[in-house]
């Protein structure tokens, strides 16, 4: 079973990633765009065919692993 | 008007980075994962009401910046 896993920082937290990725756009002549926030995209293939098995596997990957909860959230998306 | 860029490696490139999550989750005693392939996601606000105008910025800013087409994907989500 595949599934992704999406890691973003939380409202509230400070992202230099996207700020640098925000002027070099501008400095490349890219107009319009406003904010931009950086994460991160995990595709998993899980070794099971239960769909809510998989969802413990992975929230205890995101937990141990993938995602800091303190600062960033994450979404698991069974596909 | 908000979108979401999600960047990953094409099929058949090495990732070096997801296998090492790979060996990290195992021996954290997560059981249960195959493969794991990293990709980037970026959550970006477009200064129009245009989706297509939305489109054609970010289009330009991925091949420009955001993804190496050479090795990666790029999918843009209007959210």
């Amino acid at each position: 079973m595949k599934a992704r896993v999406t890691v973003t920082l939380k409202n509230g937290v400070l992202d230099p990633q996207g700020k640098a990725i925000e002027g070099a756009l501008k400095s490349l002549d890219v107009n319009g765009i406003g904010s931009v926030r950086q994460g991160k995209v995990f595709d998993i293939e899980v070794a099971t065919s239960d769909a809510s098995e998989a969802k413990a596997i992975l929230e205890a990957a995101c937990t141990k692993l993938l995602a800091n909860t303190v600062i960033e959230n994450f979404q698991i998306d069974i596909i």
